[in-house]
């Protein structure tokens, strides 16, 4: 395209600088080529200024980067600086977290109005309210992922990249490309080693998401020395052979316009884009091209020399001159200009197609709606696994409400996730052997063998926009200890996630102690911002699912039986909401039970024995959710513990690590589990209701001859 | 070499069929070719009957690799049956742990005495002394890792084969080749989607591990439907890339010849070697190549129709015809035959090398001796970050004992886990180009940034016989959460493998929320078999060290701080093994304050501020390691907490769960952390003495003004 063209009316695709005209990326950069130096050289100075004003930081990798970010911010994504959340922005995600300064920096020179010069210099400073973290957090302007755990963030673009892959197939008609944004990912050494970027970009490959590039700093330096001394394979044939496209760049730290060619090439590709950027970290200082420039600040001498050869005065600090300025001083315009071209596009369909229109709108608001009328008000009273239960709770809600995409690492006939009529995604083109086909407006995601994958993707479907994709992910319990890093991004990250995990419990049989998941809970029971969730029927269970539907900005985990439970009379769904209930009170107890989850009925089971041979009365409680408990009143607590009354026994199968919050003794686990058909692992652990029975009169007794065991925590 | 060679007296390099005679595994193969036809058969339909008795279990696997097991078991392995822990046999992996029938069936066959008709029969039953649980066991003879979550047994393999390395550098000597057995590992599609397995293939390649041969069941199924559903990549290609020798094998369900010389050609190779073996899941029955082949049992009827075609009798069940029997009988005493050879060569060896013979021998019976002795009696008195302390206590041991292989995921300058004159483990021909150089000698790993693998490569090094290498990693404690399914395989196979992890508690600053672990010990801490240990100072990691290193079955993480921390007066090594002391007594306390780790000086500072200011008297306890303090008897317990007469408060920045057991009121964080200097983020969570002394007295108020709060844990 010629500079001075009309824009395209639907579809901006060029770099607008005024409302009538766009230029070629390739063309700005000729035009502008003079100015590169001395921006390069001010953005790399400043870098080694933002470090040493507090000796720490990460100067090297954003130094050796600045070419990157300058072809980005300034030639290649579309994005607006003052409507950060400008629906169809470019988003740009930064794996490589520690070199957050590269982004500050960047966000800093495009404009945005939050990330002023006095908040970029609080990068390590002691300020509390900095917008210069250690690494990119979500809750900034102009940052899409929370990143700084290596390969979380390549994992989190693959994410990103489907989500527009998928509202585009959703949404999009012909002559209005509602959503069509790239996403672009910077990635180091790391993300290349570390399995959770390795199975997303296996991913990435396969679905052929040609809307992703990423961006690698091919530095050859980690923090031990170089690349070479653990890693030496043929990086750009390992990722030809997942399916991506591979661009080579010799000189990233200079070659701005071979870097905005291949960055412009890359999108709406035909498949992912990989450019290997050959960059020197810490470029101009004396520790250029070692892994001392990685993580240390280069030292007042090194920073003066390094100003002095670039003919800058040694005496003065973070300086940008005019000239930088005025290089980046039209983004926020142009960025405008992009928001309102997409935003008249966007009204011109809405007239076309109303009721897509309107959906869009919904889904951009990030609106759930009628979800709760189609949980079902009752179920079948045969005994049923929750994990089957999940099933007819969730899928009828999957089936309606488009928001929701479903995926399971490669257990689609043990989760239950599946509904009629369900689609997959796929790339279109793809042709499975085993004949299910699908497309990118399918909502099911088969994400393979890879459940590190699957909960960092997701993350990205969530972060997308708020709301707009709810993305549930499914496996055994157990292994989410796999995807526990990814897990815990979604929940410091206020995402939305759902997961479904089946299996849980010792009850889930031969498949032994690898797969029992004996103390998994506690990390997730401690986790901030997550509810863990183990409903004890299909009740119960229609209860976790509307609290983790409810929960908008928390992630989720429900926690489901592989085997068949029975239907207890008086669970609630009201109940699970709060976290613990009173299942069966008894004003004549002198015992509480705590049942949870797949041996709540064991609970259950003991009173009603308790009773029938010993003449004991005991209370039950049902516990599902301990974080739902703890939001409770304290007098609602009090009131289902009764603590200061009588005891309180919890049976759970699980290592007992929290429970003497609530409890007073635990028939409980705390060795790794044994491989036995269900019914006869409870025996093995003396969990069947007998030996349980035999357990807490066995504590009741004890305490009576000890009364100091009474302020301890005793586990049976 | 023709049949009725000489054996070789020093290496057994074939397949020896009397004392003097041995014969290549090709000749062998040749010479028993039509027996193959009928014990093909007969594993099948044995592998069809053992799942259908119980109507459960993986059959299509295990079918659709009989050939491979009959390549390895009797034409390629060398190993004994009777002398199943025979120190330089080869070591086979099934990585694919959920066809361990496939595994079972051949020990049964090659002779493991252990392994009875009877036990075989015991798959999937109620049999509590099964041998034959739902994946393999360590415990069980012929097992050599525990195996299930998918990846971990590839990676384990990795470990094993590095393992070899070491130990044939290290005591090999011309014509004494001690060490020379090759590591077998058997995958499924999944361990190429899994993170950790395509992390330790990216290491094996790296390391050139020649003595590793993996073999890919290639049968395109998965539980969700074939493997184009999520991978379409050119696994080939990626292994080449890798760095590895790539093999094909397109009949593998019947080519016994072809795999016997791919898998002879893979031994003591220049790289590992890959060879992928086309089969058919579930081969000969109704539902072959299918998914449905791979996880339920073929139901009577199929399994009846498999046999009647293949001429054996419905009626009958778990046949195993002489011919069969036969076929294998030979295994035991071939077996026996290594064993002689290389005991014959080991004793020669000792002659020749008395002082390496008798070092030899000692690494091989696992022992650790004289380290307690190169512990500091004392340290230097200034402040010292506990990860220096750990270098301090633990380096000048890694020095000495050749036992410790010490490793990091690219956290050398983090970590201080190195010692002068250390070298590096690598291939002697690699040459980095940062110039640090190593050889399979070396002691120090640098794992690259693969947390996960680097745990499950080093159980695979201390798998390797019990005690000879007792491997140490390192990286943040955060990053143990990428890790932790490794950790946990650690310690279910009660492997001793020491976790140095710095940069626990939020005091590590500015990287922020994603690198605070605040809820991490919880899982660690409830973790069956593993010692989590949060030392406060010096000597505390002196005692964190000694418990680690004594507990031999054990796995432990050693978790210390990246900032300064005093040494304080009173702390004690010989406390820290016992999980908790009393390190500040006090006749008249009336509050007893629990210190732990990076904040134990936290808990002094609030116990002097609370006498000076209040003249409140407290006590205060070090806490180190709940699961030490979990062994001590309950007077020790009981005199250390004293809660029946007073509270005690412990001060911790994490999450308090698990806490409740030893305190009524936690000053703790249950929000993610947040990016700041140090000593500021410990302000912004009010951490410091003067917010915890306020928390501290505001509690004590409560509890005075509402007394059920004492029967109640408190969050402060």
């Amino acid at each position: 395209m010629a500079p001075g063209a009309l824009i395209d009316s639907k579809t901006p695709s060029g770099l607008p600088i005024s409302p009538k005209n766009v230029v070629s990326a390739r063309e700005l950069v000729e035009a502008e080529k003079d100015s590169h130096d001395i921006v390069l050289k001010t953005f790399r100075l400043l870098i080694a200024d933002l470090c040493q004003q507090f000796k720490g930081g990460h100067p090297g990798g954003s130094i050796g980067m600045a070419a990157i970010g300058v072809a980005l911010w300034k030639y290649t994504m579309r994005y607006a600086p003052h409507t950060p959340s400008y629906f169809n922005r470019d988003r740009f995600v930064l794996s490589n977290g520690h070199t957050c300064l590269f982004q500050y920096t960047f966000l800093h020179l495009a404009g945005y109005r939050a990330m002023t010069f006095d908040q970029l210099k609080s990068y390590h400073s002691s300020r509390w309210d900095a917008l210069c973290p250690g690494h990119p957090e979500i809750e900034h302007e102009g940052i899409e992922v929370t990143t700084g755990p290596l390969g979380q963030g390549i994992a989190n673009a693959v994410g990103l990249a489907m989500a527009t892959k998928h509202l585009a197939a959703s949404f999009n008609r012909p002559g209005f490309e509602v959503v069509g944004n790239q996403t672009w990912c910077m990635i180091g050494d790391a993300c290349l080693q570390e399995g959770v970027g390795m199975e997303a970009i296996s991913l990435a490959g396969h679905f052929g998401l040609g809307n992703l590039t990423v961006i690698y700093d091919n530095n050859q330096i980690t923090c031990d020395g170089s690349v070479d001394l653990t890693n030496t394979e043929n990086v750009n044939a390992k990722m030809s052979a997942c399916g991506w496209n591979v661009v080579d760049i010799a000189n990233g730290c200079f070659d701005i316009a071979g870097l905005v060619n291949a960055l412009e090439a890359s999108r709406n590709s035909d498949k992912p884009t990989f450019i290997n950027v050959r960059t020197v970290i810490g470029i101009g200082s004396k520790v250029e091209g070692t892994a001392v420039a990685h993580g240390v600040a280069f030292g007042a001498e090194d920073v003066a020399t390094m100003k002095k050869s670039n003919g800058f005065n040694p005496e003065e600090h973070f300086v940008v001159g005019q000239e930088t300025r005025d290089f980046f001083a039209g983004l926020p315009s142009r960025g405008e200009m992009y928001v309102e071209a997409w935003e008249q596009l966007v009204d011109d369909y809405e007239k076309e197609y109303p009721e897509l229109g309107a959906k869009f709108r919904s889904r951009m608001k990030g609106e759930l709606k009628g979800w709760e009328e189609l949980i079902p008000k009752s179920f079948p009273e045969k005994p049923t696994a929750t994990r089957a239960s999940s099933g007819l709770v969730f899928n009828p809600i999957a089936k309606e409400l488009d928001s929701f995409m479903v995926g399971t690492a490669d257990l689609s006939p043990s989760v239950n996730m599946s509904w009629p009529g369900m689609v997959d995604f796929q790339h279109p083109d793809r042709r499975p052997s085993c004949g299910i086909n699908g497309n990118y407006g399918g909502r099911y995601i088969h994400y393979g063998v890879r459940e590190h994958a699957m909960c960092a993707v997701a993350n990205g479907l969530a972060a997308f926009s708020p709301g707009t994709i709810v993305p549930v992910t499914s496996s055994f319990f157990m292994f989410y200890l796999y995807a526990a890093p990814a897990v815990r991004m979604g929940a410091l990250q206020n995402l939305q996630v759902l997961h479904a995990a089946t299996h849980d419990s010792i009850g889930m049989g031969e498949d032994g102690p690898t797969h029992q998941p004996i103390e998994l809970s506690t990390l997730y029971r401690s986790m901030p911002n997550l509810l863990y969730i183990r409903p004890g029927d299909s009740e119960e269970t229609a209860g976790a699912w509307t609290a983790a539907i409810s929960a908008r900005n928390t992630p989720s985990i429900i926690s489901t039986s592989r085997h068949t439970l029975p239907q207890l009379p008086s669970t609630s769904r009201q109940g699970v909401l709060k976290g613990a209930y009173v299942l069966q009170e008894n004003e004549a107890a002198t015992l509480t039970l705590i049942g949870v989850g797949a041996e709540l009925s064991h609970a259950v089971g003991v009173a009603k024995r308790l009773k029938e041979e010993k003449g004991l009365e005991a209370r039950v409680v049902s516990f599902p959710c301990q974080r739902l408990f703890e939001r409770q009143a304290v007098e609602y607590k009090r009131d289902v513990l009764r603590r200061h009354r009588m005891p309180a026994v919890v049976l759970e199968p699980y290592a007992p690590n929290g429970w003497e919050r609530y409890a007073d003794a635990a028939c409980c686990v705390t060795r790794f589990g044994h491989s036995l058909p269900g019914p006869e692992a409870y025996k093995y652990f003396g969990f069947d209701v007998e030996s349980l029975t035999a357990k807490v009169l066995g504590y009741l007794n004890r305490v009576e001859r000890d009364e100091m065991l009474r302020r301890e925590f005793v586990e049976l």
